[in-house]
């Protein structure tokens, strides 16, 4: 009930039994070409089991249930996947692989996916930020620090500094799906060959590591915490949001407020709420995969477990943060009478400084890289 | 699929949305029975009310989907039962009542259940540790300190500390479930009046608050910290257990012990995996819990709407936890040889000292409870 | 610098060098009278020891120094204490004790009284909150949620929440001091004798435990936590405080507002700003400690060393979270006329409900207590 | 006394008062340079100050206690430095520059030179695990998944897993470094102009970031999680070489091996111990700088405060971790013939597969960076 509030649909289905089995079952598939491509395994078996690789062919839950024995879902689905190929071919599904290596280079493409759908939340949220930025960029109202008011400055430059802390954010995110999103392949002691890692990762479209990497989790915790930023940044502009929405200072409203069971005149800033609420557990996901980095040997004893929900949680919360968020700005109303009678109130002055100018040098770093 | 792998089904369940709008719709009913006593309501309304509050009149995705816009499923649920509710009678549904008092005091049914199934899987802990503490009281063993050998000590002195840390969150959580888990009645600030509240605790058979606690969140952060240390007392079995398994150590194998997708001959402590695993992602919740204290004013902007999914995974994954610890044990095989052979090759004697009398003790504490 | 500016004084000191090392000389010192009353070692000896262990006799940064080899101080600590007693006396000095009893034992010392003074602060607080709740219990106010305007409310009753929140967290660190905080003598597995411990709990006026906690740490993390949970509900009056010091709100100021370096107009929440900045750094300090219960055998692998900066962090900035909203409250300027302007402007009328019956109970649960 | 233990006394001494102390000053000195380069203040306004600004001639004491009042040093110091300074030059201290410019600004050159002296430890590490991986690219030993005995891998290949983690983090700290570390300056409010703020990064030698980032904190966040990246890269090794180290398995010692208070027979993991200790409590401070980006405005109600110590303690305690893991593998002692043993009684064989070619592709990495 929780997670559909939080989390756009379209990204939870990214996590739903069936996309998880998909994405175990495609790197079973590209598993069996690469061996193809490298002849330990004969190219019609290959084939066979690209045909079995289809997850409407198994059942998830039945696959869920049966992994309370190993500890893992790959064991039972690699059963399943030989049964389903059966013949002589059966033998060479899963050849030479562990089930880390399945479940983490099935992690990598669910993570890609949600992590392209969070690139488009914090791109529109870019978006909206540089239009406010744009069309705000002299509207002058009260700067607030420690929330007592300070110097005056523009609400362009406000929105200035959310667009370049989500536009650094997203560049975090960005360099991590280009550059360490990693096939993984090791076998059973991470000693399986190299050139069978750089066929897959071909086959995956993910890169190749220089090693395998089953407990070395540095790119885990570089994913974990570029979410977490992400989330960190998105929840910044909602807090501002709720602050300003507050009916004594009523600079701005969300376009779509929420409704009160109890009090039907009010508008809730509630973009904005989920924004903070949902950045809290994107960060305490990211926190989880940093403590899970100090790993028993050639697996550890729990803590690569771990990541899985982590993982999950961090990308759903991190999405919806960016996705809350980017509901809030949308259409935001900015109320610029309020802005300008607040700040008159203050008898702080009008001087905005280089407000504007640092707004031109946020936009054009925007329009370099949008 | 991984909520499967790590949380007990019947745990699970408790999570679902049925569950959660079952919860609402109770807290809705004893609602209006509390207001009929008091006089508020027609007893008639109240009757009514009573019927149309069954989970399975309403559609909880619908009812989830709705709850986007004002930010929480009760807004919705409320709509969706007056309309069942019909006529004079639909008036008083949700009477005095705001959206977070029937969050707040659902989430308190919710946990009560679950905190149930998580004493229960405790109290099974408790009890296997309790018979490897008098089965192997006298079996000597060596103690490991920085994982080197130390001195030699007893596997029942080892099991008896783990049934101390058991017992001792045990202890932390049945006092929560008595003492503080209570109905929230305050209306949309705080303000409806107590005598109505009593009647509502009465009805649900929760603690009755001294007053509205709907930004005073120390019950919720006790709750999450209790789970966090039960987890955690949880853990420390698992990882000892992990540890004994080595194969150069193989003092204990664990009954039930895991198949592996690629190495048929191992046997994998699963049980002890698992539980470290769980522990990560509770504690990592019960942090949400304690940073989402500081809320704002009469509701926060966010840190409330941040504590549903974390109450939800530390209550899961406190489970998860409990019960995976309870699987390793259970059954568990003790190698005495193994013992008796590591504890000679260390050289370091075999004078266990007290450790007899430390299990005597350790068992007596446990019984006075158990 | 920054310790100073967070944490006050008395409580600081008691974590310096010198503290801790009184702490350890206390634990040898008494455990040197404890096993002269069983007879385990002459009274000439507990005598010379007793005469030998106090702090300015010893070196802290010398034997902060050699702690670098055996990685904790006692080891070079007793080498120090032996030389200092010399002649036959010597060699009873840390009889039958391992360092982890000295350091765990004198931490319940460092703790104890760090947590007395925490107290302090924490009824000073509730005393404030009272004083408020009692002359505001019917000074209107308009009641927020979502930082958006609800329904009337009494500046009493928020006072009240208030001190309902720091009672409740009290309560919880009175239960500790009390019944938890515990001698910890087990010798290097865990094993030495229960009635040495009893007398040593004897001597030192701390609990006596069932059996030696060396690794099982729910006492440790039920301390963490309770501090993470008192900073937690000392911080929400902070933030509480820090939103009404809003100029655009403007219904209070704290009594001695910060001076800005850079704007002489401002008066800023100060003491606000640093109880909300003190919680977030002692709740993550609890998550250490609760992280750190899942321990190796009879001493973990780093996860007890772990403990020891974190225990010390979490009593130094609860402490600060106490004591900077001690501050804020103190001689709170409560601006009435704007309340009652902010409530009209609100158009919400002025029906407070039951909110002085709930300053009531309120009041009458802290008289019980206090 | 705890972080006498953990931190390396050199690191340690750049968060001393004094080194506080003297990065604000360097920033004053910075700033009236830049000022009389835009021809904003006379030249011999910015010389006078130039000359003032030198930490010994104030007492980091006293400034740290009048800190209390503000909630920052910056305020006192700069009084202290006006008065130092004497005459018309005076007024031209702190120009156009509110406290958060100087903090920030400092922080970024305690930082800098932090991160250079942790940089040194990850190379150190680096090299020390390349040796290894070098020298033991064949040498056979078991790899353990679960703690269970899996497949042959060889010592350089475990070794060269964790110089590509060592590595990964250094490369992530090393672009932080030369990116990210920028000069903050904006006035009150954020809007002093950015001529100025290239000219002091020229005169810092830090970087220019495009607007001021008072509440766009993703740089600090950044810098937080890649310390506790390189914390968790350091802790696998000790845990590592901690598991290797059991009496039972016994393949390598640590060459400075820490003594016991109770037990000279042992040979303890200290430099393990401790790194998996400060890896902790390094990731804890991690979290803390995370969950504070959800700033308030143009300056935070607590959440900038929170970062100041968090800062530290993440420097600190990642530094701790690399410092101790450096100790753990230098001269780590690598006990061939137990590995060899262990591998046969496992009886699974001798095939390590490419375990030769991921060393070596491992060690090209290494020397193109190196």
């Amino acid at each position: 009930m929780f997670e559909r509030l939080f989390v756009p649909e379209e990204l939870r289905e990214g996590f739903s039994d069936g996309a998880w089995l998909q994405a175990m079952l495609d790197v079973e598939r590209a598993l069996a070409a690469a061996e193809a491509r490298a002849g330990l395994i004969p190219e019609d078996a290959a084939r066979a089991i690209a045909e079995a690789c289809r997850a409407d062919r198994f059942d998830p839950a039945a696959i869920g249930e049966a992994a309370r024995s190993p500890g893992n879902p790959v064991e039972p689905l690699v059963r399943a996947v030989r049964e389903a190929v059966g013949g002589d071919a059966a033998q060479y599904v899963h050849h030479n692989a562990t089930s880390q290596d399945i479940l983490d280079t099935a992690s990598m493409l669910v993570a890609r996916r949600a992590v392209g759908m969070i690139l488009e939340s914090l791109e529109g949220l870019c978006g909206e930020c540089a239009r406010l930025a744009e069309a705000h960029r002299a509207t002058p109202m009260i700067g607030r620090t420690l929330l007592q008011q300070a110097l005056p400055t523009t609400f362009g430059l406000k929105s200035a500094g959310w667009l370049l802390g989500v536009l650094e954010a997203r560049e975090l995110l960005l360099r991590i799906r280009e550059e360490r999103l990693a096939v993984q392949l090791g076998g059973p002691a991470g000693t399986t060959g190299s050139q069978l890692a750089k066929l897959l990762s071909e086959e995956l479209g993910l890169a190749e590591p220089v090693a395998p990497w089953h407990t070395n989790r540095v790119r885990i915790a570089e994913l974990g915490c570029a979410l977490g930023i992400a989330a960190g940044a998105a929840a910044k502009i909602g807090l501002d949001i709720g602050l300003l929405s507050q009916n004594e200072v009523d600079e701005v409203s969300e376009a779509e407020g929420g409704a009160s069971s109890a009090m039907p005149h009010k508008r809730n800033p509630i973009g904005s709420v989920l924004a903070v609420a949902c950045a809290r557990q994107a960060q305490a996901q990211a926190g989880v995969l940093l403590g899970s980095m100090v790993q028993e040997h050639e697996r550890a004893l729990g803590a690569w477990h771990a990541e899985w929900p982590a993982l999950v949680g961090a990308l759903s919360y991190a999405g919806g943060a960016a996705d809350a968020s980017l509901r809030a700005v949308t259409g935001l109303d900015v109320h610029q009478d309020r802005m300008r009678a607040n700040l008159e109130a203050s008898g702080l002055g009008s001087d905005v400084g280089s407000a504007e100018a640092h707004v031109d040098r946020a936009l054009a770093a925007y329009r370099e890289v949008a």
